[in-house]
């Protein structure tokens, strides 16, 4: 699977190192706003070793209209952890080439949420803000339970860093999907913790608790990697992560 | 829901507290092997107040044939906490009458699984040595979670009272199910913990923890109540907890 | 050590269980309230076997005078569990004789707690609303933490049951003496969850978790034996829990 | 407190970058081995702002003898995070100074050991493999529970990243320290958990849980700095993490 990244600031930047070290995909370049970098590869920069092939090569934004790099880079699938425009400018190219698109900005403005839609009609489009597989894993078992137990009392623990200001857009969404109350969540801000999320579940006699720990923000590069296996062959249509994972609920 | 309850030690007087005080059930009578109590009643012993209906009646096991039990007492589901040789006495006369049967004995000689099965062709037949939502939950989840994340590290801790000599039979069959390996289990015994599970999955830059806490032998009772509402009125066969789960993770 | 109970109440029985099972006390009689039980004994009660010497008679709080009760029944210490009003009776007759008294009430009014440190002019008296180690020993071990790493960010998560309504004493306790806010406090409130708590301290780069269960109220049998012991043998005075246990924080 | 600093790899980077950021220290210089970064300057590096001063400067070892070093570049303290031999060159220029001395090499020879404590005789020499306070807090904390309830069970778990080989040797000194068997410590090896230690004390009734997380090396530069405050202006002598924490523990 050939991958192109768009973006590469922290976030960005991690994913690319578990691209480059996955053996399922091919990091063939990534395209950045800055021209700082520009024609030096990611492995290199990133001090990574390689497969051998050239790959990871790193662009400025405007060095390349999306049709010459689609041309003499071709990909199978796009990563987009750019920002809310990035799309506009090559969605449409890479839409008419069938290359599926993962995008993982937080907001998008209604009418590029339409575009994606549209071009959903042509290609995969997976948009997630938040792409990493043990949290949208832990969202959608946490909505089972509810089911199974409805009688149980259901909290939220979510743990930050100190500096982080409001409740968490991962905690506020798990109570949303789980019908909670505001102040059902639990918002503890203590030193360096990068990020925590506890769902309890309370039932008479047990306790249940989901919990997911950040380590690092590549995290989400083996988030996007597994959204991208997961839609580059398959039908045209607009993805989330939790569609990509609920055929793994299906169980016998 | 009619119920009958087999057994009345420890976990049949937990799970006998848990139904008389559901709004699902109706605990009519108790069958237990020693005369003490006999003619009493379970709200009475346990101080609790009923519903006002005569309920919870205390039976020794010859005090009634089976024939007699159900004629003047009957039932919608038999739940039996008792010993592997009760099912041999009520079973043919409950599965004649359709009276579905929920069993959590630990094991039972070949000859009487055999005889449970041939029971399930004419009733429902539910049988799970660890009837607890929350740990069956568990499993199920942690399955799929292996599914989604095959390179993941997986490991199990087990948490016990400092007496309990063996590794706990639920982390062994979580170990099974997850094709584990036998030090990837790690029983912690400490003073009088109740029972805790935990499992956990390593992916390389955040990390899953699903765990389970016993706080008293009543989460039997819950799981039973559940275990029982499933299969009442369902199709005739032979169920495992596993089975009355599954259905909830059918996601859309 | 003769030990002497007041109050039969839940937490009562529970102090009472441990005593019995103790090699280092000799649990002499208990007072109570009610007259039910009049003349059976704990151990029958219980049934738990004892040591063979007569113990654990069972007296409504009427049957003797302090003075005819210390003199039939002479013990080294007295534990109380009862009401407020309790140690009004006894503790003056008490405190003559030397009887250490460890008292677990929550609130006393202004003159009874005046009252207490009159009578630790001629006895020890040892005063502690939550009397168990594991919470005790980490609020001591909270506020050294907090002397060492200043800059650290404190907070506390408190787990009790549904049904429990305001922020945990203990909580509150711990808050107060670590000068926290109210909004450092998150209380969950989950089903059966016997009692939690955790306190976080949050470093930049590491953090520190000190956390206490409660499993059932015997805890508070361990902690009043410990006090009791602390105490029987020592200088007249008025004795918080802290007290108690400072002295094994002083190392080398 | 001026501070130089000797090792710059991945732990030496990380204190270079706390100390840097601390307002209560001065990193003057830092010595490495490589000539690689020859006078360049360890904020530059790092990209941190410094604090307006010349700072930080990159020597290679080679550079200066230890007598042209400090006078050219005089410091209070010294931190060590190179090798077993660097001390042998500068240990001894340094005692003459008065220059206090905080190493964290994990072993030494016999016979630098007691080089070691031959300089303390002439100044400050802590020497801590493991120099986070957060680990070494609960070491001695867990010591003290210890003595308080004797008949309680201990066990640790400690949990790192798929590779780590044996077992975690802040896990073992743990054990040592408590008298624990080889079998009360559970390793957990599990993707990329930076590191995690649990100490539980189960109690008959109540349960004791004392947890270190690690979120990044940089615990170190908070561990090396606090250690470097307690002994700069201190009597001589031979000092260990635990020396300058239990003054915190006599409380009252």
């Amino acid at each position: 699977m050939k991958v192109g990244l768009f973006g590469f600031g922290r976030a960005g930047k991690a994913v690319a190192t578990v691209l480059l070290q996955s053996e399922e995909a091919h990091l063939c370049w990534v395209i950045r706003k800055s021209k700082v970098l520009q024609h030096r590869s990611v492995p290199e920069f990133l001090g990574i070793k390689g497969d051998g092939d050239e790959q990871g090569l790193i662009f400025p934004k405007d060095e390349w209209t999306p049709e010459q790099l689609f041309d003499k880079y071709p990909v199978d699938v796009v990563i987009d952890f750019s920002s809310a425009k990035a799309v506009l400018s090559y969605g449409e190219e890479a839409a008419k080439r069938g290359i599926a698109i993962v995008t993982t900005i937080s907001t998008y403005p209604a009418e590029t949420v339409a575009f994606l839609k549209g071009l959903s009609r042509k290609t995969r489009v997976l948009w997630s803000p938040n792409i990493t597989i043990g949290i949208n894993f832990l969202m959608l078992t946490a909505k089972i339970l509810k089911t199974i137990a409805p009688y149980t009392d259901i909290e939220v623990i979510e743990e930050h860093f100190k500096n982080k200001k409001e409740v968490s857009g991962t905690a506020r969404k798990i109570s949303e999907l789980l019908c909670l109350r505001d102040i059902d969540i639990k918002s503890v801000r203590a030193g360096g913790i990068v990020g925590r999320h506890e769902i309890i579940f309370g039932f008479p006699f047990q306790t249940v608790r989901l919990i997911h720990e950040s380590i690092t923000r590549e995290a989400f590069g083996n988030g996007a990697l597994f959204a991208a296996k997961s839609i580059v062959d398959g039908k045209n249509g607009f993805y989330s992560m939790e569609d990509v994972l609920i055929p793994y609920f299906n169980l016998k």
